[in-house]
This record gives C-alpha cells, sequence and structure tokens, in this order.
C-alpha cells in the first residue's frame, strides 16, 4: 500500500528560482555564502546561476561571479540554466557548471499563448532546435518535463490526459533526435496541485511509463507543498525540487510573505522523520535556512527552522536525562 | 485504499487558542467582528471563550463580554472552554454557550510532572473529581482525548501503545461515572506528528476501538499540519480542531512568524479540492482569515489568503472567456 523510496534525492533551486524573484539585489558574495553553505549540508544537485539577460532578470547579471567565486564541493553538482544559445554558451564558457538539458512543454496553451504566444505545435517546433543546439555543443539532455501539470492560473484545470500525451510528444522529440530519456518530471509551476491529484497524476504516468524514473517540481502558493510531497512519497517518487526556506514566493500572490517552492529542509525533516534516507545533515540545512532568511532580509515561509527539528529536540532531551 | 469521508466537519480554535497567544490585547469588538464572520462562513462549531483567571490570561478577561456580545447564528454551536469549578460555573452562567466537556490525558508523562506536578495517577484521579462537578452541574461529556499524542518537546517521543492506553484508562474513567463516550481525539499538542505516524496511530485507533468517531487536532509548527490533515483524511478521519489563518503560533518557537495550529480554511481547501464537504464557503472563509490577519497586526501563516482559491480563480477564468 506505501511504498515509500529508500533513499530521496533533493535537488535545490534556492539560488535560482529563489533568489531569482527577490525584489532587492543580493549581492554576489552572499549568494557565494549560501551556494557553499547548501554545498556542505550533502546536497548534491544545485542550480546555481540563470544565464538570461540581465536587462530581464537584472539580480542574475552576476551569474557567471557567482559560479567563478564558488569553492567547489567534490560529488556535488551545480547547475545553470539558460533559455537559447546565448545562455547556454555563457553557461559553458564558465567550465564549472554541470549542463544538462531538458525537453519542457508546458500543459497550458493558454500560458504559451500569453507568455511566448506560440501554440502547441509551434513551441514544439522550438524543442527541435534546441535538441540540435544541444548536440552542438555536445550538451546531455537526459530528461522531459511538462510544465503547469496540474493546473494553471490562465487556462484553469488540465486534463491528465493531456499531460500524459504531452509526455509522449516530448518522448517522439527526443526520439528524432536519438536522444535518450530517463527522467520524466512534472511541475506544478502554479500551485495548483493537491494531495490526492498528485496520486492520480504519479500514479497513470509510472503505469504508462514505468521504466522512467519520476521527478516532482512543487509549489507551496497554496500551502500543499508538504502535503503533496508525501503524497509522492507514498507513491515511491524519490526526486524533488525544493528551494531552501521555501525561497521562491508566488509572483501572482502578490505578497512577500506568500510560500514559494516547496520547502528543502521541511522536505528534508519528513523523509527524515519517516526513515527515508536523502543524505542531507538536517542542522546544517537548517543553518542554510536561517541563512537564506538573513541573506533575503525578510521572513521566510520554512517552518521547521523556525519551529526546530526534533532530531535536535530528542538529542537535547537525550543529554538532559 | 482511499477512504475519504463525505464531509469533514471543522471545529474552530482560533477565537480562543489563536487569539489567546497573541501579545497584543485585542479589543473584545473586534474579537466580536471575527467571531460573528466565522458564524456566517458555514462552520457549525467555534470555540469562542475561555474562562481561566484573568491574571493568568489576560486577553480572556472580556470572555463574558464577548459570549453576551455575539449575534447567535442557529445551528452554530459555541464553546467555551475552563479549567476549574469556578471557570465552568461562569461559562454556564453566560446562558449562551453549548457546555460540552472531556476528558483529556496527557501521553507525557514529564509534561505532566513539570507543568501540574502530577504522576499519571495523581491527573487521573482529578478527572473523577471533574466528572463529578459535570454531572453536579448537569455538563453531558461526550469525548474523550489524549494530549500530546505524537511526541513531548520535554519528553520526546510517545508510545502508540502508551496512547491506546490512555484512551482506555479514559473510558474507565467514564464508565465508573456511567458517562457514553462517542468521540476519541487525538491531539498533536507539540507538533510532533508526520503523516506518516498519523496514519499509524489512526489506523491504531480504528482498529481498537471501530465504534468511536475520531476527531484530530493538529499543530503546524513544523509545516505538516495539512500534510498530516490529508494523512487522517484518507484514513477516513472526518472531524477536525483548526484555527483560523494558522492563528495559535508556537509559543516554543518565539518566532511569531511560526505557524499555529492547522489553518481552516487552508484545511477546507484541501477539502474542497478533493470534493469533501464541509459546508464552508470558502470565499467567506478566506475573507475572515484576511479579517484575523488585521486583527492581529501581523502576517498569519495561512497560505490559501495569499495565494487564492482554485474555485476562485476558476471562477474568474470562467467569467473572462
Amino acid at each position: 500500500m506505501v511504498d515509500f523510496p529508500k533513499f530521496v534525492s533533493i535537488h535545490e533551486e534556492g539560488p535560482r528560482e529563489g533568489f531569482q524573484i527577490e525584489k532587492n539585489l543580493i549581492p554576489t558574495a552572499r549568494k557565494i555564502e549560501l551556494i557553499e553553505a547548501l554545498s556542505l549540508s550533502g546536497l548534491k544537485s544545485i542550480k546555481i546561476a540563470s544565464f538570461v539577460h540581465p536587462k530581464i532578470v537584472p539580480g542574475m547579471a552576476d551569474s557567471e561571479e557567482v559560479v567563478a567565486g564558488i569553492m567547489l564541493q567534490p560529488g556535488v553538482a551545480y547547475h545553470g540554466m539558460w533559455f537559447n544559445e546565448r545562455g547556454l554558451e555563457r553557461a559553458i564558457s564558465t567550465g564549472r557548471l554541470d549542463l544538462k538539458a531538458g525537453i519542457t512543454l508546458c500543459a497550458s496553451e493558454v500560458f504559451l499563448r500569453r507568455n511566448k504566444n506560440r501554440t502547441q505545435d509551434e513551441d514544439i517546433a522550438t524543442h527541435h532546435k534546441l535538441l540540435e543546439m544541444y548536440q552542438r555543443h555536445g550538451i546531455e539532455v537526459g530528461g522531459i518535463a511538462v510544465s503547469s501539470a496540474f493546473g494553471c492560473n490562465f487556462q484553469g484545470d488540465v486534463e491528465l490526459s493531456y499531460v500524459l500525451d504531452l509526455l509522449q510528444r516530448a518522448l517522439d522529440i527526443a526520439a528524432e533526435h536519438d536522444v535518450t530519456i530517463k527522467n520524466m518530471a512534472l511541475y506544478d509551476t502554479m500551485a495548483w496541485a493537491t494531495p490526492y491529484q498528485i496520486k492520480r497524476a504519479v500514479g497513470a504516468v509510472q503505469e504508462k511509463y514505468p521504466e522512467f524514473e519520476l521527478s516532482l517540481h512543487l509549489h507551496d502558493t497554496r500551502g500543499m507543498g508538504i502535503a503533496n510531497a508525501y503524497a509522492a512519497l507514498e507513491m515511491g517518487v524519490s526526486k524533488f525540487d525544493a528551494c531552501i526556506g521555501g525561497l521562491g514566493g508566488c509572483p501572482f500572490a502578490g505578497h512577500t510573505g506568500a510560500s514559494g517552492n516547496v520547502c528543502t529542509e521541511d522536505l528534508a525533516f519528513l523523509c527524515d522523520e519517516i526513515g527515508i534516507e536523502t543524505g542531507i545533515d538536517l542542522e546544517a540545512i537548517l543553518a542554510c535556512a536561517r541563512l537564506a532568511e538573513d541573506i533575503v532580509g525578510h521572513p521566510l515561509p520554512g517552518s521547521v527552522m523556525k519551529g526546530g527539528s526534533l532530531r535536535g529536540l530528542r538529542d537535547r532531551i537525550k543529554s538532559a536525562a
């Protein structure tokens, strides 16, 4: 009935998706400070930079400096992101990043039309071009994903059958370029998922594609992040994106206190209490969350950094006895 | 596998457990304003006052005025709490409250010793005296509960077998006084529960006592509140305590931003999205949460009031189309 994974991998998105949304520019040195602390917490995969145009995302203009400035830890993969060839070339030229590409299709045609002025077919055509670009640069393409997979603030609910269809279309794109896909991901981009829906979607993907590893990218904008992660854990999902402190507050909510991505340390705490290994040192990751809060200069939504870990409490109770 | 209840009853604790912890005194008129708004949201059970000594809890000194001041709604039960005969007499003399008593045993003997300077046996003896008092005053005793049922900040983990044992001891107390018990409750007083533990505990209680209705009192101090509620919903639990806006911030955390009780409107949202009836008007309860935030004058942890309900979004998308 309950099929918990033995080990859960958390991919940290805080220094990229988290910091990107902050109103105040974060000094390069403080970004480096957080990334280095995260690198020593047991996390094995961290997205640390975004090579987008500095006019569009001024907060990411120092991406090269950030990447150059960190002390790399062995066994930790540092990732970056980009949207075009110029960005990819910038990421490559750092010489320090683990560059893996993916094919992400969007389950909301309304959002595609509004934000990219593209139909689904037009968007798919651009993915063929991106794959040619990756192959030109020798970049590995390992995963496919569907974004807005649970619903969209502009379109509304998304049919699960359409999500499955898009996963197949992404696999077809990969196949046309002789690319082998190992990982599938569902992104709850706009926080529409609830745990029951997670179970339905994960179950359907696992049934149709049992040979692929499935990962989830969850948001906590409506307070369902940890409940959704728990539902996925019960289904055996073992890979999650997360943001330290719950960074990444929702831009739609217009409220800095609104929760963003599912919170790294709260997810690590949940796994720890269930007995699922994450490789993460809980007290170290809680210290990272408090550091992130100090860096952004406002409260972050993470709970365990305020409530305290039970592991820590148990130790204190034991030593006081 | 999943055994969702058709209907979930939420008992609102915000005006009592929530307001009690606030540092600033809340004007009586504003308490009444919130209680009246809650009464019109579809909630059918609200705890609105606490008849404790005003020197101990100054914020509850106006309990009589609050109870006298509200416009009662038909079909809504208004509750109060007390710790001794003087408090009970004050509650009775309002003439407007639904007075139901319960037998609550504490699963942490360390906490009992620290806070009440009693052993478990001594505490049980006081419950016999309380039952005599209830019978003297004609107060119905309908439920039994175990507090700190999932762990304690002073004792550590609590054995499930001990919780089951305490439920039996509470039933025995009731039986000695010819009292019929209908409801059992588990209180996660100090937010030690995680969803897997909830399932284990709920399953064990349901197996041993299938004839009783089970309710849960959950805290969100470590971010597990909604995940715990979801786990309980999957087990068929249909009664929950909750606080509007997530009021009731944890006193142990020493942080006003720390989450308190599980949040009424986020729980109502979760039920609504799964398709479980609560009788609550989602937009009305979200308005109550924003009102509660306005009254306490600082951000509350509730998420859906910031992120917005999906029901509301769907309606806006439909009317724009």
